[in-house]
């Protein structure tokens, strides 16, 4: 099944546009965890079985395996959600961008060794950056648009002649003449609404990546109403600490769970979902 | 040593504006190390030796390592140049790009797991996204400015309405804002030496990462012509291919210290060192 259906399908069965997204810090852990050498990925697979009845997809952040030699963890994560909860479509946040003979290298890490659904990239580098991960015809790509943080303004605010901001550009570009076949995403952040919807009036029912509600401070009503696509969907709403560390006693996975339904309410109640 | 001073260092001791880019891609190893475990760490530590004499720093591309779960040979590839040739600068070619939580375990990745001097970055997500790069005082930040590809003009060439392209833009931040510590480079792709000229013109004796000749075809004469600093130093001219696989057979070694060596000398040759 191709990501995008992969993803309608999640929408569907799991009623929710909640993305759980996974940034392991080790020194968050509960005290149960800590000192084990399985820690992140014991962490983390309890995280997706508890959230993954509130989620219509998990997204990994690879630097935090990184960081922490901890690639095996990772396989060994996106293995298990294969394996247990197939139907998750598995984003694997890497952001990467690099020339084509380097970006091959980047998509088989995020496609074949981690059988990830779907991939973050940069669009700095432009579109033959990005062909390589379309060549996976199954897999979603989904492009940095704008982001959540501070420093986001600095160049995706900047103007063109006509007034377009860069963010809109890339909107533009990736809906008109990237998105050759049907794969691509966007990420825009939750901490700017009404750019939500400048982006979604230009892009018909692609699918938004909105990172930025939880401990980023994004208003989640205001994102949903921006955000939405005709039939209510059309995003992943991202959150990750807030989700992961609502608890830090031996109430941890419980708390975790709350939170991802919580969190998954506040969107239904604006989404009418 | 902070990088900067390190660079200066094997600029003059090596003689050489040369960056050797080991992107080992194992299809193209010699038949001697096809099948061994540590194929990638043995090629590129061979490469290194052989090539130390005539290069200021080596760039490891991370993807390819990573594609092939050899995270481990990378680290014992960077502790290995930090031991037998501890005055070559190592940059981790990885450009990188993310909000600070997340940028903060790549710079740890980078400059604690791979012990590099220095990493290639992504300025998309602006000032935010690379200060946890900069904190690490001793080492240096490269950013991405006017890269190599054909797809680079896609958004790079995007004008303000004053005229001004998106990478000149990103030459003036990273020059007059960001580069808080003097730690920063820029990469400049070998194919546009125009564009070249035209970001060294506003950054001063900023050291750029130039690649682009060799298997990418940028012409070395014009891009030492428009890239050298008053003191005719100033760039890491990066070749990457040309020099790996100058040679597939027993002498696979011999042909790429003659290719490395040929490359410095075609690069002295327009800079009168």
């Amino acid at each position: 099944m191709i990501f995008t259906q992969k993803l309608e399908c999640a929408w569907s069965s799991s009623g929710s546009l909640l993305t759980v997204g996974l940034d392991p810090d080790t020194k968050r852990f509960p005290a149960e965890l800590q000192g084990r050498p399985d820690a992140i990925f014991e962490f983390c697979r309890s995280i997706v079985d508890v959230t993954a009845p509130y989620a219509c997809a998990v997204k990994p952040q690879i630097a935090y395996f990184s960081a922490h030699r901890a690639e095996d963890q990772l396989e060994e994560l996106c293995a298990y959600i294969l394996a247990h909860h197939p139907d998750l479509p598995v984003i694997l946040d890497a952001k990467r961008g690099d020339i084509g003979s380097t970006a091959e290298q980047y998509a088989r890490e995020a496609f074949e060794r981690y059988q990830a659904d779907a991939v973050t990239v940069n669009p700095y580098m432009g579109f033959d950056s990005l062909q390589p991960y379309l060549e996976w015809k199954s897999k979603g790509v989904i492009v940095l648009c704008r982001t959540s943080n501070a420093g986001g303004s600095d160049l995706q605010f900047l103007e063109d002649a006509e007034g377009t901001p860069l963010y809109l550009k890339v909107a533009s570009l990736v809906a008109e003449r990237w998105n050759t076949n049907g794969q691509c995403g966007l990420v825009v952040g939750a901490t700017f609404p009404d750019e939500i919807a400048k982006v979604r009036a230009r892009v018909g029912s692609m699918p938004l990546l909105i990172p930025g509600i939880g401990a980023q401070g994004g208003d989640i009503s205001a994102t949903v109403r921006a955000g939405r696509d005709a039939g209510g969907n059309g995003m992943m709403i991202n959150s990750s600490r807030a989700i992961l560390y609502a608890g830090s006693g031996d109430d941890w996975r419980e708390a975790a769970a709350l939170a991802a339904r919580a969190t998954r309410d506040a969107i239904n109640a604006e989404r009418g979902g």
